[in-house]
Formats: structure tokens, C-alpha cells, sequence
């Protein structure tokens, strides 16, 4: 089974191509160009390297969230795109479990995945890692960043730190209460490679069905919230 | 500073942009394809990708052994017909140590690289991670695994096996007597991601004097001398 997979939540954009659990290829660019411009030439580039025609793929993978609004929609909107064009299926996989996947997973390491979700909150969710493969403690969800220090302090082990929020966490937190390790930056940012791991396994679904998680409103709904309810107060 | 880093040691075929110490695109590739097909277009991919002309490099750092013989040939070839024709400089680093740097570098971790030189040898050398950098124990040499086996054992640490020769390690090591890990797939191998990292803080020099390290002779080299051994008893 020929996956493809995207990652596009944040500001590296990635590609990947699995055949079944094996990556054959991978390609990540993190200079900041748009997301809309480089991920699928990049895709093509790999599937060309490969040999392979855009037909031989049965399925695309891609991170649906939580992350950057704009970047999570051009990742699921080019998914749906080659999966209608292919007629294939997609699997949509958290950003956070995808980052857990892409990062150094070894055995009894605890993983605590984390993105910088402004106003004082992070996208969160914890990891442990057992037979090579990170197991979930937590769902994803928005938390603060003393919320979240709180439940790693309690739970005495060390973690490390993966995500864009990582370096946020690790400067915000008090180091004599909990051991801290950042993961070094290429292992540290969700990839491709994290999605397409984080896909094995799970049921593919009609493209048509993949909705974007974004674990809160974006920044227009809340204001127009705010504005109906004084709108309503008045 | 932009260096393009390149990676064609063992199976896989990798290449990576860096802006110093940042990797600015990443691209890898393993299916099988010969090196010399693929490494060149997938460095001319990223530096499209990333809208900068082969003229904006300042040099290319490539992996220069231990490793497969061919596979270096074509890796240092490359890179001194780029730095030929580019007019700059190169930076030749040691496959092992490359392969440190592409791994799960967290700070405490000891890393055991290792490549199969067939012939019941590895290709080995020993670091441990300090301040995020893998800090080298012993030289690259061509040993034996169960005199590895017993250097690991001495130093009373847990190790995380990297390279193609991990497994092969894992396996014929008595791990009742030393905790193994093996790295991810991914992280395992040694990349251009590595080669990168690793090229950091190096000088660079003219293209025309990297030579390849093999470690030990080619098998036609070997066949050679012991035919003219033979020849001088006779």
C-alpha cells in the first residue's frame, strides 16, 4: 500500500511517501515560503525520485490539526484535492500524535507534544513510547502552560519536549520541580514522516469526510461571538 | 552561510540545504535506486524549492566514510564536480560521526554507531551527547562485534545502537549484560540532516584534496596482495 502524506500545520511544510510501514522517501522545507507554493511541487518531486505515477498512490495521510488555521487548510484542501482526482481514500491523523510519531521514540521515553497556541494556552497532549510505538495519556487538547506543568511535575518522570511550543514550555517552567529535555530541532517539529507513521494502521475514510480540528474558534469567530453576545447585551 | 549537505553511504540517498546552522529543506530517498541518479536532482530539487540558484552555495559538506565503497565514490564525486564548477570549498566528514548527529542527540544518551562491514566486523564509533552535541569517545574503526560487545558492557550504560549495522548488534549482543536500544528506523540511518550538523565548526577545504575513508581495502585490493603474497612464496 503506496501512502502519501502531508504535513502542513506549522511553518515547515513536509512530504512523504510510505510503501506499507517503509519510507522510501521524505522531503521537508523550512525556510518559510507558503505552504501553498511548495507542498505538493514537493510531493510530486518525491513520487518523481520514486518512479512512481501520482496513480500508484491508495491513500493520502495528512495532519488535520490542531494548528495553524491557514496552514491545516491548505494541507487537508491539496489532500482532498489528489484523493478526488485519484479516487483514493484519506486518513486524517492528530498533529500532535503525528509530532509523538516523528519524534525520538524510544522505549519508556515520555513525550509531552506541544504547540504554541497563543493567548497563554499550548495544544497539548502526553506521550509514553512502548515497543517502538508512542501510546497516548492524554487527548489533544488547549491547555495552559501552568496547567500543564502541574500535570508533569505530578507524574515524576522526565519528559521531553517536542513541538513548536516546546522551547515556550521549557523556558516557562520550573526546572527544579521537573527534568526537562528539548529534542534537538529536525526531530522536534511534526513531519511527514510522524504522519505517515501515525497513519498505519488507521482506517482510511472518503476525503469528502476529513474536517480540520482546531481545538478552539479561530480568531474571526470569536470576535463575531463577542460581538453577537454585546450585541445581545445591548 | 548556505551548505548543501549530501549523504550516500549505505542504502539510502539523502541531501539537505542549511542557512548555518538552521536546515532550511531536507530531502531523502529509499527505494533502492542508484545513488547517481537520484542524489543530484533530489540537491537541484531543494534548492528550487527553496528559490535559490546552485550559485548561492558556499560550500558542500558530504560524507567521506566508512561506508560502501561505491556509495562514497559517487557522494565525493558529486560533491567535488559541484565545488569544481561552483568554485568553492568542501567539507568531508566521517560517515559514524554524521550518523551521531542525525540520531536522538538528547543530552546523557550514549550512541553506538555502527555499520555492517560484512566479514563479522562493524564499522564503530562510540559517543555520548553533551549541550545537544554528540561528544566522540573512541576513533572510527573496523572491529569486531564481540570486542564491541565487550567495550559496551565495560562502560555499564545503557546504548542507543544507530546505523545499518544496529540490528545486526542487537542480535549477536548478549543483552543480559548491556541494555540496547535501537533507534527508530528513521533516525537510525545516517542522513544529510547529519552530514550537515556535523560539517558545523569544520573547515572547509579545496574539493580536490577529500578523499574517501574506507577503513579497510577493497576487495580488489585485498585479492591483489594476497595474489602477490602468494606470488613472492612461490
Amino acid at each position: 500500500m503506496l501512502t502519501l502524506a502531508l504535513e502542513s500545520s506549522a511553518k515547515a511544510a513536509s512530504a512523504a511517501v510510505f510503501e506499507d510501514e517503509r519510507m522510501l522517501a521524505f522531503a521537508i522545507q523550512n525556510a518559510g515560503l507558503t505552504h501553498s507554493r511548495t507542498l505538493l511541487p514537493m510531493a510530486e518531486g518525491l513520487m518523481r525520485q520514486l518512479d512512481r505515477p501520482l496513480s500508484a498512490l491508495d491513500r493520502v495521510a495528512v495532519s488535520r490539526g490542531p494548528g495553524s488555521f491557514t496552514g491545516l487548510r491548505i494541507g487537508l484542501a491539496e489532500a482532498k484535492g489528489l484523493c478526488w482526482a485519484l479516487d483514493i481514500p484519506a486518513v486524517g491523523v492528530s498533529t500532535l500524535e503525528a509530532m509523538a510519531w516523528g519524534g525520538p521514540v524510544l522505549d519508556g521515553q515520555m513525550l509531552c507534544c506541544c504547540m504554541d497556541a497563543r493567548r497563554d494556552q499550548v495544544y497539548n497532549a502526553l506521550f509514553t513510547v512502548e515497543g517502538g510505538k508512542p501510546v497516548r495519556l492524554t487527548p489533544d487538547r488547549a491547555i495552559s502552560v501552568p496547567e500543564l506543568e502541574n500535570e508533569l511535575v505530578a507524574r515524576q518522570e522526565p519528559w521531553i519536549l517536542l513541538g513548536d511550543g516546546a522551547e515556550l514550555c521549557y523556558n516557562a517552567m520550573d526546572r527544579s520541580l521537573v527534568t526537562l529535555f528539548t529534542a534537538p530541532e529536525p526531530l522536534r517539529v511534526q513531519n511527514a514522516r510522524g504522519v505517515g507513521l501515525a497513519a498505519m494502521g488507521k482506517d482510511a475514510v472518503p476525503a469528502g469526510e476529513l474536517l480540520p480540528v482546531y481545538l478552539r474558534l479561530s480568531q474571526a469567530e470569536r470576535e463575531r461571538l463577542a460581538r453577537m453576545e454585546k450585541e445581545s447585551i445591548t
